[in-house]
Parts: C-alpha cells; sequence; structure tokens
C-alpha cells in the first residue's frame, strides 16, 4: 500500500488551473445567463481566482485568453495575481471571434487571414513575455461545414506553416500546448480533430510542442485514459483541459459526467510520472446554469479526489495480478482505490495545510459571493467575446 | 416502375416549409457571423422567403417564431405573404431565452416560471387563430446539466400538466406538434429526449397532438427511417424538420451530410402514404458560413431529389424480392433508384411548372442578393435572440 | 437522512437474478475462449448459480435459456433448484441460433418461419407452466443488413400478430418482458431497437406485457435512467438485464464500465419504487477473458453497492435543494452518497445474514472451483449455441 | 472538366483485393449461418475469386489469411491462381484464435505467449516469401476488459518490441500494414485502437511500415476522410480495408451503408494521389445473410462506381470555388460529381475491356453457382476459424 504520508505529501502539491473565462458568463447558442457579481475586468476575474486558491490550496495559477484579458499594463496584471497569491498560467490564443475568421484562421484559404491569425499567436507570445507565462495553448476553430468546401490537405500545409512560424519565436522556457477536438463550431471537418494530428504537427515542430487533452473533445467511445498513457509514452503530454461531458463538448464540471473516467485517467498520469512532471492540470469548463466560484471549488475539489483515489492503487498488488494474468484480481485492486472515499484524507491534508476542511462551506461563510454581487454593479460583465 | 408522370405529378406537389429564423444571421456558441443584407424584420423575411418559393415552385409556406416574428397585427403580415404568393405555417414557441427559463421553462420546479411558459403557448394559440396557422410546434429546452439538479420523473408530471392545458385550447383545425431532441442545451438529461418519450405525451394527449422527427436531434447510429415508418404506422407523425448533421444538432443544410439517409427517410414517408397527407414537411436549418437564401434554395432542392429517388424505387420489384428474401435483389433495387440521376427529371418538372430549371442559377441572375444588400441598410439584422 | 437500518433491511431483501448462459462459455464472433471447470448441463449451472447465491444471499432465482437449458422433466429441475435454496427465473426464449432465422423469427417474411418461431415461444410459456416460472422475456434478434432487404413496416406487423398470439397465452400470473436493442446482430434495422418500440407494443398488447432494460442495448449518449424513470412513471418497467460496456453490447461486468450510471439507474429505481415491488433484476453478461462464478459474484457485489449508494441519498435534502434551484447543492447531495465507501455497511448486512463479509474470498476458500475443474471432466460444455 | 478517356483509363486499371475469407462462412457471436456451395479449401476460395476478377476485370489478386489458408505448398497455391488469372496478395496474420490469446498475443503479459505470437508473424513472412506477396498485414485483436485488467504503457512496450522484430525480418520489397480499430473484440481498451497510434509506431519502425485504414474500426463521428488525407500527406497511407457499418464493425458491403462517405474517402484519395500509388484497396467484409460471390461482386463494383465519380470531379472549379471562399460553390462542384449516375460510364469500360457490362448479370447466367451447389458435397466448409 503506497503509504499515507506520500499521498498527502502529492495532494499538498498538486496544482490545477483555473481559466480566467470561467469566472465570467457563458451559455450555448440558444442563451448566454447572466449571473450577479460576475467579473467585468481581468483584475477581477483574477480576484475571484484568489478565493479559489485561498480555499483549496491548490489552484495557484489562472490561464488568460487574450483578447479576453488583454490590458494595456502585463506586468500589473501579473502584480495584481500575485499581491492575491497568484501567478498568471498559460495564454490562450482567440482565432475564432474575428468576422474575419468566418471560414478560419491558420488554415484559411485567404494568405491575408492567415498572416492576421499568425500575428496574434505571435502577439501572445509577447504577452507571455510580458506575463511570465511559460504556455502558449493553441486551439482552433478552423475547419469546414460541407463537403468540398476547401482543400483538407492544403490546409494541414497551411496549419503546418503557421505553427512552424509561432514555434520559432518560442523562448527557451516557453512551450506551444496544442489542443484537438472533434468537432464545433466545425461541422464536416476540423483542422486539428485528434490527438493523432495534434501529435504529428508536434513531432514535426520539436520538443516544445506538446499536446494538450481536453477532456470533452473526442468522439464517443474514445479511451482517454490510453492516450494519456500514449502521450505520456511518448513524452508529448503538456497538459490537460479538464472538463466533464454526457453528449459532446459539454463544458460541465470535471468529474461530474464520470468520476471513474477521471480517475482512471489521473491514475495513468500517476503512473507515467505526470504528476509531478511538467504536465498543465488546466480546467476549461463553463457554469451555465451554476454559481461560478462554487462550481469551480467543486471542480478542484474532483480533481483532487479522483488524484487521491489514483494516488492509492496498491501499484504493486497491481503489478502482481497483471503480470499472472489475474484479471479479476487486477480489477479488484483498481476498484478498491475508487471505492475508497477519500473525502477524509482531504480533509486532513486541508487541515495540514492551515485550510478549511470543507472549502465550499468556508467560502459561504466568506460573504465573498455576497459582497460582488453588492459591488460589481454596473459596467459589462465578462463572458464569451468580451 | 412507377410511371414517370405520376412521380412527376407528385414532385409538383409537393411542399417544403422554411424556417423565417433561417433567413436571419445564426452562428454557434463561439460566434455568430453577420451576413450583409440580412433581414431586419418579420416581413424581410417573407420577402426572401418569397424567393425561394419563386424559383422553386414547392416552398409556400414559412414557419415563424414568436417571439422573433412577433408583429403588432399578424393578420397583416399574413397579407404580406400572401401578397408574395405564400402562406403562413407553423408557430414556433419559444421558452428557452428568458432569464427565467435558466431552469427550465415547462418542467421548472417553479410554479410561476411554469405558468409564465404555458402563457406563451397558449399566446402561440392566439396568434395561430390570427395567421391562420394549424401547427402549433413545440420544441423545449427544458433539461438539466448535473445528475440530482431536479427529478426527473416530477419534470415529466409538469410536462404532462402544461401540455394538457395548451392541447385543450386547440381549435378544432389545429394540432400540436411535439419536438424531441437527445440533448443541448441541456447536457445531462433533456425532458423530451426521444421520440419514445414525444410519442407517449403525444398519445394521452389526443389526436391531435403528434411528433416531430428533426432529423438531426438523435443519438449516434440511430435508424431514423425506422423512426419514420413506426410513427407513421401509428399514425403519430406530425412532420419533419429538415437539416443535416455529421455529429451533433450541426443544423447544416439537408441532405448534405447523408443524401443516401435522406433518401430512405423519403421511401418510408413515400411507402407509408406519408407524402400527401398532413405530415409537414420543414426544414429547421442554421447557415453559419454559407450564404442564406443560395442554401434554403439548395436545401429544397435537396429534398425534391430525395423524394424523386424515392418515388423512383420500384416497389413491385421491390416487394418481389423482398418476400422471397432476395437480400442482394432487394437492396440492389433500392440502389437503384438511389444511383439514379435526377436532377434532368425536376427540370423538367420545373420547366413544366413554368420555372427556370436551375434556381440556384435563376436567382443569382435575378438581382435580389444584390439588392437586399443594397437596401437593408441600418437596422438590427435578425438572428437569434432577436 | 435515511435510516441506517431501512437501509440495510431494503439491502437483505435484494434479489438479483442470475442467468444459466452466464455461468457457460461465451465470447466474441472471433473466439470462444473455455475454461476448466465450466458446466456440462443445466443442473450444473444451478450448482454453481447456488454458489453465488450462498455467498451473497441475494441470488436467490436462474433464468433459464431455452433450448440451452431444455430438459426432459422440468420439475426435477425445479426441485433440484429447490435443493440448492434456488428458484427458477425467467425463461428466455431463443429465436436466433436455428438456420431458418437467418432473415428474422417473428418478423421474418415467410408465414412457415414465423409459424415455427411462435410454436416456440408458446413452448416457452409451456415451460414457464412447468417450472413455475412468472416471466417470459423475449428478446428478438430480427432485422436486416442491408437497406432494401424487407419492409420495415410489415415486420412491425409481423412482429405485433406473433406477441398477441404469445400474450393471448399468457397465465393469470405470468407476464411478457419484451427487450429492445438498438443493433446486433442485424446491422441496418432492428426490429425492436429501442424502448420507444417495445413501450408502443407493450401498450397495446396490455397489462402483463412490459419493458425490459438491458443497460448495454442503447445508442451511445443514452440517458438510461431517463428510460427508468419514464418506464416506472408509466407502469411499463418490467425488469434489467445487467451488465455494462464501453463500446456496444460488450456484456462486461455490471458496475464495471461506469459504476455512476449504475448508481444514477439505480437511483431512479429506490425513487420511483422500484425497488422492492416487480421489477425483475438480472444478470445478463459475458465472461469471456475472467472467471465466471467470481465474475457472478463480483456483479451481484456492484448490484448491491450501487443501490446502498441510492438508498442512502438524503432525498429530503434533494428534495429541498430541487425545489430552490439549488444546481450545486443538489447535484453535491446526490454525489455525497455516491462518494461514500459503502462496503463496510455490506460486510455488516452479510454478517447480519450469517454470512461471510467477504463473499469473493469465501468463495475462494471453499474449494468449488477446484472441485468442479476436477470433476467436470469429459462431456460438452455449456456456451453459447449449448 | 476531367478528360472522359483519362476517367476511363484510371478505372481500367483499378485494382481492388478480395479477401479469402469472404468467401467463407462468417456470422455474429449469435450464429454463423452457413451458406451451400462455399469453399472447403483455399483453391476453392481461389475459384471463387476468379470468378470475381473474371466478371469485373479489377479484382486481380486475393488476400490470404494463415492459417485460415494454409498449405503445404504456397508455390503451388501460387501458380493455382495464376492458372485463373489472379496472383496473392497480402498476408495476414491471426493471433487472436489460439486459447493462449486469451489475454492478448503481442501484447500479452507472458513472454512465452509473446514469443509464440512473434514466431507465427514471422512464419507469415516465410509465407509471403513463398508466394510473392509483398504486404504483411497486422491487425491485433490485444486489449483488455476490465480497467486495470494489465498496464496500458507495458503493452505499448511489447507492442513496439514485437513490430520491430518483425520489421527487421521484412525483405526489401516486403512491407508491413499495421490496422487499427477501436474495439472488439477487446472492450475496455484496444492496443491499436486509433491511426494516431498506428501512425507513431509505423513511424519509428520506419518507410515499410505504414497504416491500414479500416472504414469500419472507428468510433462514432470520425471523418475518415480527413484521416486519409492526413496519411497520404505523411506518405503513411499502406492501403484499405473496405467494408461499410451504421453501428460498429458490422463489416457489411463497401458502400451500402454511406455511399457519399465512401465517394468522399475516394476523392481524398484521387486528390492525394494515391489511386495510382501503392496503396492497397482491399475489402473486408462478412456476408453473413447475402450471397458470398454476388456481395463481392457488388462491393467491387461499389468501389468502382465512388471512384468513377471521385475522377469525376471537377478540380479546377472545386479549386477555383475554395480558394475564394465560395462554400456553395465548392459542395456544389463535388455534390455534382456524386449526383452524377457512373453506372453507364462504367459499363462502357466494362465493355472496353471485354466484359459483360453488367457483372452481376453475367455471373448469374455463368451457372457457377450452382455449380459449387452441387460439386462442393461433404468436407468441411472455410469459415471463420477455419
Amino acid at each position: 500500500m503506497t503509504e499515507r504520508a506520500a499521498v498527502k505529501a502529492a495532494l499538498k502539491t498538486q496544482a490545477v488551473e483555473t481559466p480566467s473565462w470561467a469566472y465570467g458568463n457563458s451559455g450555448t447558442r440558444f442563451k448566454v445567463f447572466a449571473q450577479q457579481g460576475v467579473p467585468r475586468t481581468p483584475q477581477e476575474k483574477l480576484d475571484d481566482a484568489a478565493k479559489v486558491h485561498e480555499f483549496t490550496g491548490v489552484a495557484p495559477t489562472v490561464a488568460l485568453h487574450i483578447p479576453w484579458d488583454k490590458v494595456d499594463d502585463y506586468a500589473a496584471l501579473a502584480r495584481h495575481a500575485e499581491d492575491r497569491g497568484l501567478r498568471l498560467g498559460a495564454v490562450n490564443s482567440n482565432t475564432f471571434q474575428d468576422d474575419d475568421y468566418r471560414l478560419g484562421s491558420v488554415c484559411h484559404p485567404d494568405a491575408a487571414v492567415r498572416r492576421k491569425a499568425v500575428d496574434h499567436l505571435l502577439e501572445c507570445v509577447d504577452i507571455m513575455d510580458a506575463t511570465g507565462s511559460t504556455d502558449l495553448k493553441l486551439w482552433f476553430a478552423d475547419g469546414t461545414n460541407y463537403p468540398g468546401q476547401d482543400d483538407i490537405r492544403a490546409r494541414q500545409d497551411r496549419l503546418a506553416e503557421a505553427l512552424a512560424e509561432v514555434y520559432g519565436r518560442l523562448g527557451d522556457d516557453q512551450r506551444m500546448l496544442l489542443e484537438y477536438k472533434l468537432f464545433e463550431p466545425a461541422f464536416y471537418t476540423t483542422d486539428v480533430p485528434d490527438w493523432g494530428t495534434a501529435y504529428a504537427h508536434c513531432l514535426k515542430l520539436g520538443p516544445k510542442a506538446q499536446v494538450v487533452v481536453d477532456t470533452g473533445h473526442h468522439a464517443p467511445g474514445t479511451n482517454i485514459e490510453f492516450i494519456v498513457a500514449t502521450l505520456l509514452r511518448e513524452g508529448k503530454l503538456g497538459g490537460f483541459d479538464f472538463n466533464s461531458r454526457f453528449y459532446a463538448d459539454d463544458d460541465l464540471m470535471v468529474g461530474a459526467a464520470d468520476p471513474f473516467q477521471l480517475f482512471r485517467i489521473m491514475y495513468e498520469v500517476v503512473r507515467g510520472g505526470g504528476l509531478s512532471g511538467e504536465v498543465a492540470f488546466m480546467l476549461d469548463q463553463c457554469h451555465n446554469v451554476e454559481s461560478k466560484i462554487p462550481a469551480i471549488l467543486r471542480s478542484v475539489m474532483n480533481v483532487q479526489e479522483a488524484t487521491a483515489k489514483a494516488l492509492l492503487v496498491d501499484r504493486d498488488a497491481l503489478g502482481a495480478a497483471q503480470r499472472t494474468g489475474d484479471v479479476l484480481g487486477a480489477n479488484a485492486v483498481l476498484m478498491d482505490a475508487f471505492s475508497t472515499d477519500v473525502r477524509p484524507l482531504l480533509r486532513e491534508v486541508r487541515e495540514e495545510m492551515g485550510l478549511d476542511p470543507d472549502p465550499m462551506a468556508a467560502y459561504a461563510r466568506s460573504g465573498w459571493a455576497e459582497k460582488i454581487v453588492a459591488e460589481r454593479v454596473g459596467g459589462e460583465q465578462a463572458g464569451w467575446g468580451a
């Protein structure tokens, strides 16, 4: 049995990055439901993120989205974060919300649009230089809606060219994280639809390019933990965008739809040495109908619980059962860890970190929710596209 | 072989209803791309719809969406349609775009919200009385995002109660068309997720309640033509919302993703006697990246082509092969019709109807596209939510 | 909070029916891997089933499959069961393994084949009379592989006719359980592909016809607990065929692929009053690579654990949160029960029932596995088709 | 417009490889339906394959499956083929039908089983030396059924080691074609589940290793033509296993489920220069309910029709529309080719090749079906596993 103390130590050093945009309003194509108290500025998003870190102790960084989080002075923004115990994390580019991008960005048939898109990506690296962020996270909405609309292969050529230029701009301590997604907003082809495509591009780019696994971006039936294990084996797992889904890219709270899957993913992370390495554990979620800060607290806790269970797997017993072909025995070892209620353990961890054992209750008592509702009046709430 | 003249006659009397909202802007949750010349009023939507009917001859009705098409004087709106050779078709309700509907409408836990939603549905029947529309089309975005969020069964009770009240308000020549959808915008449960649920409710309501099949609203792998055949057999197929999809509810042009499936669906319609009966053939599409009026022209033509092929199936030969268990022979009879290029036949049909044989080219030559771009300046373009 | 004693009482009276065929060899179309000690006769299957009941205390009945379990004297078979503390459960028909059934059974285009199939179903009712079984479980492999192969609607007519004849033969205390399945072995249409089709037929047949939910028989993304809730609301849930799957009808051990889904299903059973009623909880699994009796023990225990968690849901707190639209609060109540480690509770339940708290270990110690390997030599092992 | 003569020339030189096993009996896990006249020996399979080539003119090679087609004298088998106008094609290995392979073959935890599997693969290369086959086609049933059953990553290491040994054994003119498959017979993990995994292994092995795309082996919603375009761009598309499916790996006749998809795939082949290159066009189908030789004739013709349509795409017009972002125009160019009835063109092609324009009718008239039913009496029919 893995020593309890070691498990606790690992849990105390875990870091989950929360995304600035999850604090803002979001929705579906049918409706964005506005919530009271939602931030109006990047600074207010950081203020909320600081609460998540304050009550969980394991959410020390915040991902930015450009241009949604554009400010005049990124160094000042970084200081705003530091003053609240946070650091700025990955910079996420946006090449899907300008009218020019109707038919794509870096894969667009028109060189002028591609130029504009690449310039934006280069600008994101400039921002990383200013904020000290090490990760450029790229997700492209590029694709087509109809067969014949554009040339699948030519779009790959354009993509490769754009990525190469941006890769060349990266500093020594910076890396490029390339995300894939099966579909949406493109409904026929997507230019980076699966891990194989992202991997092939990253391989050609070099060691600073790695793949991001968004847990909601796969075809039905895809075994995500297999991809995680494979990318770790190849040294190409850059990080996660965590969320959960029952259908498509639903962007629900991580662990809400299939906690057993999340556990299996985290087990492969632990088994592949990814927990303490350079793998970035990021959330990418939309809290459409639920309160945002509590939902993010809960999401961070869900990642903790899955990690705790993964750390509790008796790997010696598992290996022994696997080597002898004991199917039920090996499965039982894994399920034993999953069936364990790790919430008492996590309460201990928090207390040892000087935190309240129950982050949800502590946040509720803190008055922050009431305070932001009262104070954040007027101005324009942040949301998708703002 | 079905007589060519009979096929032509059937094609000349076919009617496809176009939706007012398809003439407006639409998009995904990531971005709505505005197009030039898009209508700003319900009247301008009808003007565009009139062009589709003018060039195809088989799109005589237009579905309304309330409140997007709310006007002070519906009789005047109906006359605006009639002056352009059109009639107003189904009235579509909207119980998903008010803030009150965050947790549902007719299934909401709060009786006050349910009351508001039912009142809106009753108002839609009032509008039908004014416009002469016979069909009330109901799609509910109701559902939940998280396990436990609400009581699945209690929501069914609330749904049944609301439907019963609205059903009771229908006039003698009016009917209720109940649409189902697997998911989106709700991501855990949807309150009318499949044809079985819609059917069960319609059965209890009575003969004026029927099911609508939206071709994009099913789980992967669902055999839609089976549902069509079954609902026709039960006398419960009220109509279609046509569109096509590769993934989820993509709302692409009907026939664009799987023309063979559309043909199989239309074959079941023909075989089940649904072509000349009361089944409503409606489009429900989003033209996010393509020109809207040409896309709708193309969609209407795609329905025509599939129908023509379905009518060309040699049903005697098919039946003979089926009865003797000749698997390949029966399949060959069906494929023979599908493999036929029916475009020459449809050109003849159009010429016999006094139309240009090529609606796309005729529309392009008509100058309408240039005219609306020039004239529709200022004001607010119609779009989802407006 | 639901009283612990009441939870225990419910768990002690739970009954899971194991299928005779799960004790025999099974496999995929690629290979059936034979295991040592597998039963050679219906009696030996009952002997194994008796062990499952002996160690779990909640598996008192065994489902038969005809003709696989055909014997000359069913009364003697019933006594063989009784002598071991068991009863004979549902009788499962087989209309898919004769050469005549290549193109279907009760839906076959040839009336002679349909007659043969119906006669077999009537024979199954005869057997029920002899064994005292109350449930006739019908699963039809009927369907087509190619578009056009047969007439979808005519097959429904034939199905309805066959079911009506068999329904008429049922005794007062007997019922018909109709199972649905998306696909396999038919690959284009299946004649009872979804719950809606099964429901529509059962509704017309009458109160003695009910639907069986096999948890592996749905399209990807289907919300099974919604179907369970709906069928219970309609009084049409006859029972379950439990198993689990990652892809299609994988027939893995129940609870192995998505334990959270199983919990949600059992919660709807509890909430809908289905736990203590007439709903039959049956396993239908294939243990292709794992040891059979231990796999069935484990499966029964998985059902128990999911049931225990479902019973532990604080329904008052849940209802309160649901009524006030507290999305995260309601979800948290549900997850609190799911996160609980119920294994200690179940150990207590077993001890109070006079059983070993660890059925897997107790079975391993019992020597039964070694005994059957030693004794069951020669003869033909039972398996699919035998 | 592509010149008609060039299209015809390309169609005349097309080559589709038929699989020896498709001439034998096949089925599902539920039942294998035997057909009269089915071959009993590899030689009789070749006799049937010769008929397919005789009537289509484009099926000159036959894939072997070892051990199903094991003979003492492969040179004699090759002569048997040559005497009938055929050549022996790819050699397909089988590491899934021995009891030893219950938990895998080249990925098995036991080194002795892996040794046995690799030895079999090496034996296949020996057979290739004897038959003159250039392609070793590898499909592994390897995987696991339960989480924890084996170590995902360790299995990749074992796989890589086995492939490397076999790769080293290949002659200068031989290559290894690695197939991937989402699931079945393994139901939790599959060791080569997607094109990315196959690609990653092939990349490391070297230029003689390429990926095989089986059109039925993907997750729902996967865009297969994207994979085809990508693999061609990477120089890693070794060939196809053609078949079609509505649900999973249904192995229906190619083009039977989604002829538009097959056309899109063939368009990418043509566009990527794969038609006249080294890409192998193989069938891999199961004719469970339909007559086998006619089904294969039909399948070959379906590939021809899709190819003809792909060749007819006006690539200049398509490129022009794509470059200007004319979504509907570009789609229309593609659909114009798809809507064309190419059967008259193919009849011409056949007549110019000295063949009957209607292969199905010509075969039916030939008396071969009656002859094999009469003559192939006694002995054991070939089938999966034999």
